[in-house]
C-alpha cells in the first residue's frame, strides 16, 4: 500500500498536539437500526501496519456493535484545537470480533489489547455498560489476562475513503478533500470551505 | 417549559471551560440519502430562549441540509476536555429557513444572524461550499446587510430527547441517562460507564 496523500497533513497536527493527550480524541458517528444516527467519543489507536486504517477498540456489549452489524459504514470528526483543523474521515468500518477468522488480524486484535493500559483492559471487564448503575464493587473485578483479550474486546478499523480537511487558520480558509477511487488510487482537490 | 435536568451540568462545564473557545465547538452527526452517517464540527450558539433547544447556525447549501431534510434526528457528541466530561445529545433537528413560517421561531433566526461577527456572516456571502476552489477575491464580497439573514442562512435547533452524560473523571466513572417522555417530562437514572 502507498500511503494516502491524507496521511501526512494528520500526522503533523497530531504531532503539534503531542502535549493534549485529548487530542487523541475523536468523534465516531454511526447509524442505529431506526436510522438515526449514533455519535461518541472514541480514542485514535494508531494505524493498522501498513496501511491506513484506523484502530479503535470497542466493547461487544456497547450499542455501537449492533451499530456496525446494521451498517458498516462509520465517519469521524477530529478536531484539532490548536491549529484549528479538522478531518473528516468517511470509510468502512470492519469489527474484528473474537471470532474473526483472519489470522493477520486477529494477531492485530491481540496485541491491540497487549498494548492497553491496566486501567483501559479492566473496564472490558466491569459490568454491562448502560445498564442501570452496579455496585461499586462490582467495578473492582480480578485484573484480566494482559496477553490474551477477553470475549468481549474488539477492535475496530475504519478504512478511509474519503477525507475532508478544513483548516480555519487560512484567509480565507483552506479545504482539500481526498477521494480513494475503486483502483485504490487518491487524488485530492481543493474545493471552497 | 421547565429547565432540563442535564441542563445544570452542561451549564457548569461550559463555565468551567470559559477560557477556551473550541469548548463551545461540538460534533454534529446526521444520515444521508444513502444511510451512510455525516459528522462535522459546528458551534454552540446557546439555546433557543425558553427551551432546551440547541441553536446552530448552517448554510442551505451545504450538504447537511438535504441530510436534515431526509433524516429530521440527529446526535451531538460534546467533549469537555478540562472536565473529561461528554455529553451526547439526541432529538428532532428543526431546520428554520427563510421560508419558514413561524414568526417567531423567523425573528429567533433574525437575531441569531443579528449576533454573529461580521467575519461569521460574510461567509454566507462565500461561493459555495464543496465546489472546487474559487479564486481568491471571490472570498471577499461586500459585507451582507447585519440586520437581515442572506436566504442560505439557516437556523438550525436540536431539541433534545435524550442526554447521556458521562464523567471519565469518576472512579469509577460516573454516567446518567435523561429520557424525555412523551409528556415532556424528564427522568433520569444511573448507568454503568
Amino acid at each position: 500500500m502507498s500511503l494516502a496523500p491524507w496521511r501526512s497533513s494528520l500526522a503533523r497536527a497530531i504531532d503539534q498536539h503531542h502535549s493534549q493527550p485529548y487530542s487523541r480524541y475523536f468523534q465516531l458517528a454511526t447509524v442505529q437500526a431506526d436510522g438515526r444516527p449514533a455519535n461518541r467519543t472514541v480514542v485514535f489507536r494508531g494505524f493498522l501496519e501498513c496501511t491506513n486504517q484506523i484502530k479503535i477498540i470497542i466493547d461487544t456489549r456497547s450499542q455501537k456493535t449492533d451499530q456496525i452489524l446494521h451498517q458498516p459504514w462509520g465517519e469521524i470528526c477530529w478536531y484539532f484545537t490548536e491549529t484549528r483543523e479538522q478531518f473528516r474521515l468517511a470509510g468502512e468500518l470492519i469489527l474484528i470480533d473474537t471470532n474473526y477468522p483472519d489470522p493477520e488480524l486477529q494477531k492485530a486484535r491481540h496485541s491491540t489489547w497487549q498494548d492497553l493500559s491496566d486501567n483501559a483492559r479492566l473496564q472490558f471487564a466491569w459490568p454491562d455498560p448502560g445498564e442501570p448503575r452496579a455496585k461499586r464493587e462490582v467495578f473492582s473485578p480480578p485484573p484480566p489476562n494482559p496477553a490474551t483479550p477477553l470475549p468481549n474486546f474488539c477492535l475496530l478499523l475504519l478504512d478511509p475513503s474519503q477525507v475532508d480537511h478544513l483548516e480555519l487558520r487560512g484567509d480565507p480558509q483552506n479545504r482539500w478533500l481526498h477521494l480513494r477511487c475503486e483502483s485504490q488510487i487518491w487524488s485530492t482537490v481543493g474545493v471552497n470551505p
